[in-house]
C-alpha cells in the first residue's frame, strides 16, 4: 500500500476502503507518512468529502490509535457530553455536576482552548490547586464515588487525533465536516462512555456557520455512534452570541457556580 | 502575510495576487513555509486551478528564484525547445544539432529522467566522457563557437521549481496544468533564450492524456511567453506510442545520430 496512490485515489474522488484508512492512520502516527503527504490527503478530503463508511473507518482507526478506556467497573449507563464549541461556552462546568447529582455517572475528558473557543481544562485550572491531570485509576475512582470526573486529554487517548488536529490547524483543513466528526467521535469512543449527548453549535461564533452544515455534522456523528452501539443524541444550538454573561476562565467558573446555585442567567 | 490565510483563500477559490504568490515562493525556498503547508496549497491549486495572471505571477516568481542567464553577448535570436515528454523522446538530441547547423543559436538546459520519461542528460552521458556539467561561461562560449550547447540543470536555475517539483512528485500534485505550465516556462525564461518552441505531447504515454488538456496547457504557455516578450510556439503531438524505434539511453543516442545521417525512422 502506498500513500501516494491513496492521495491520488481520494483526489480523483474514489472511496477509500477500511484497509487504506487504517494504513494511513497507523503509518502517520508512526512517522512513516510525513506531514506533507498527510496534509495533501487532508486537503483532498476537504474538497471531496467522505462517505459514512469512510468517516466511520477513520473514526475507529483514530479511536484505536491509543487506549480505549474500560469503564465496565463503574455501575450504570455512563454518559459523556461534547460541544463543538464557541465563545463563553461553560456548559460542561454546569451540566456535569447536575447530571452527576441526578445519579448518572459522567466520565469527561476535556481539552484546552482551540482557536477562539475556551477550554474546560483551562477554566477549571483557574481554581487554585484544582487537579485535572489525574491517573485513569483516580478518574474511575472519582466516578464511582461522586459520579463525575473531568480530566485533561493528556492521557494516551486518541494520539492520532492530536497529531492530525495540530496539522489541520496549520494547513487550512479545520473546517471539514468528515474531519470534525471523526475527531470528536474518536475521542468520545476512546473515552469509554455508553451514551453521548453532543451539542453542535451553529452561528457566527461557532465552527459551523450554517444550519445545514450543523445538521449534516449531527447526522454523521449519530451514525458513527449507532455503528458502535453508543446511544448518541445531538442538540443543535445557536452560537451567534457568547453563552451566558461571562467570557474568561475564572469568570466563567463563577458564572457556572452561580448557575448551580440557581442564580445564573 | 500568512501562509494559512493564503491556503484558505485559494481553497475558497479566490484569486491570489502577485504579492501573495511572491511571498509563497520566497518563503518556501527559504524554508520559512514548511513542506506540509506548501503541499496543502498545491492541492488547492490542483482542485481550483489558477487564472492566467496567477500562473504568470507564479512562473515569474519561480524564474527569479535563481539566476536568469544573460545571453546578450551571443549574437542572433536564441531559440530553446522543450517537450512535455514521453517514452523514447529523443527530439532534443536530433533537433538541437540541426537547428545549430542552420545557423540558429540553441542554448539548452536539460534535465534527467522524470517518472517514465527519459532525461536528455542521462542519454548524453551514455557517450563516454561527454560533459554536461559545464560552467555558464563555457556554455555561452560553446553557443558562440558551435551555435549549440546542452548542459544539465544543476546550475542555479530556478531552484524554486526543483524544490516544488520534488514535493509535487510525492503529494499527488504533478498533473495540474497551472503547475506544469509554470514549471516549464519558469525554467525556459530563466534559461535566457529569446524564443521557445514547445512540444506538448498528448496520449497514453504522455502526462496530458486528453487533447483538450494539451490545448489548455499550450495556450497558457504561449500566454506566459507573450507576457515576457518571448516568442513562443507550441506543437501538439501524439505520444500514444514511443517516438522512433529505440527506448534506452545509449540506443536513443545511436538512433539520433542515424537520423542526423539521414538514416533515421
Amino acid at each position: 500500500m502506498d500513500i501516494i496512490d491513496i492521495i491520488e485515489k481520494k483526489k480523483n474522488n474514489f472511496t477509500l476502503n477500511t484497509a487504506e484508512i487504517n494504513f494511513v492512520i497507523k503509518e502517520y502516527l508512526e512517522g512513516n507518512i510525513p506531514d506533507y503527504q498527510m496534509s495533501a490527503l487532508l486537503m483532498t478530503i476537504w474538497f471531496n468529502g467522505m462517505n459514512y463508511q469512510e468517516i466511520n473507518d477513520l473514526t475507529m482507526a483514530m479511536a484505536r490509535s491509543g487506549d480505549i478506556l474500560d469503564l465496565s467497573s463503574v455501575p450504570g449507563i455512563k454518559v459523556d457530553k461534547h460541544s463543538t464549541g464557541g465563545v463563553g461556552d461553560k456548559t460542561t462546568l454546569a451540566l456535569v455536576p447536575m447530571v452527576a447529582a441526578a445519579g448518572v455517572p459522567v466520565p469527561k475528558i476535556s481539552g484546552r482552548a482551540l482557536g477562539y473557543t475556551g477550554g474546560t481544562i483551562d477554566k477549571l485550572e483557574s481554581i487554585k490547586n484544582f487537579q485535572t491531570n489525574l491517573s485513569i485509576e483516580k478518574f474511575i475512582e472519582n466516578i464511582k464515588n461522586i459520579k463525575a470526573s473531568i480530566i485533561s486529554a493528556n492521557v494516551n487517548i486518541d494520539p492520532a487525533d492530536k497529531k492530525i488536529y495540530a496539522l489541520r490547524d496549520v494547513t487550512g483543513t479545520i473546517d471539514s465536516i468528515p474531519l470534525i466528526a471523526s475527531s470528536i467521535m474518536s475521542k468520545k469512543i476512546a473515552g469509554g462512555a455508553d451514551a453521548f449527548v453532543l451539542n453542535v453549535t451553529v452561528g457566527s461564533g461557532a465552527f459551523m456557520k450554517k444550519i445545514n452544515e450543523a445538521i449534516s455534522l449531527a447526522k454523521i456523528m449519530v451514525n458513527i455512534g449507532k455503528n458502535n452501539n453508543k446511544k448518541t443524541y445531538v442538540i443543535i444550538s445557536s452560537m451567534d452570541q457568547p453563552l451566558g454573561y461571562a467570557v474568561g476562565n475564572s469568570l466563567e467558573i463563577e458564572e457556572a457556580i452561580s448557575l448551580l446555585r440557581n442564580q445564573g442567567p
